[in-house]
């Protein structure tokens, strides 16, 4: 569980258009915000709905519970505000593991930007805060996967380090 | 922390050449065994070494006190005797999220065999145990990386029901 005070205050801002874009942890009132960004995409759209927010608050609750994992909100605050909409959003997760000698790896999951915003480098500012807080947490890997048809997503990684070594496989229980 | 008689306990079994395959959880005497499988395999003979066992007792310790990680052990226990050798492992963690309706997702990692044991069914048995357990504990998604050159596990993956839809991206921290 974040204090209310840690969760309130900025983990990394930046001036950009229209005011400070600024990373906070998400609360409990971002959730709905949060799934809009997720369903406003190609493949999330078939994938979400806010008809029934039940199984994210479920979800919320057990990543807030856990401080293994972190639900990350950007809002753009305009000048001269307190607060302002909710516009980027990301989970990070760190998972222990034996292999590459008991090595902590950090997980990106989520990653997503409102698309009015992209190209300004906001990306660039969340996955630059989640590999700061992977190193300062000990981890000596990050890994994400994201899907074969999101190209431009492949060509962001790797402009930030990523390699795309790894097939990523899943099944749908 | 798995309890000493669970611990003990067969997970899922299968007779084979030899004996009994049995999977159970791992304990902190698996360990060097463990690491010993993991350093023999292309890619891991590079990244692990049993010289300092210090970082593997530190991250079996991670994961044996988080219910979220499970660490697993494949022994082949001979006709008539009640113990056998470590033959295989494998590490299964569940993960909440907010996507895909708040779904929890399983997730594989370090998943090794034998080199002596290969091509007997041992891996189709561990990776369905790890999928009825993600199943018992309500994860709608199972998810894994496997390196771009391991074409024979892409596969072994694929016949399971695994679908290569992802990239899988690595950073090095």
């Amino acid at each position: 569980m974040i204090p209310a005070d840690d969760a309130a205050s900025a983990l990394s801002a930046a001036d950009i258009d229209g005011g400070t874009f600024r990373l906070r942890h998400a609360t409990p009132a971002d959730l709905p915000a949060v799934v809009r960004l997720l369903a406003d995409d190609a493949l999330g759209a078939g994938r979400e709905t806010t008809q029934d927010m039940k199984p994210y608050e479920n979800a919320f609750a057990a990543i807030d519970a856990d401080p293994a994992h972190l639900l990350i909100i950007g809002e753009l605050v305009p000048h001269g505000e307190a607060a302002g909409a909710v516009v980027a959003t990301f989970q990070l997760s760190f998972l222990p593991g034996i292999s590459r000698k008991g090595a902590w790896r950090s997980q990106l999951e989520g990653v997503r930007v409102d698309a009015s915003l992209r190209s300004q480098g906001l990306g660039k500012l969340m996955v630059g805060w989640a590999i700061a807080e992977s190193r300062r947490r000990g981890c000596n890997l990050m890994q994400l996967t994201t899907h074969q048809s999101r190209t431009a997503a492949h060509r962001f990684y790797e402009q930030l380090g990523f390699e795309a070594s790894h097939v990523g496989m899943k099944l749908t229980l």
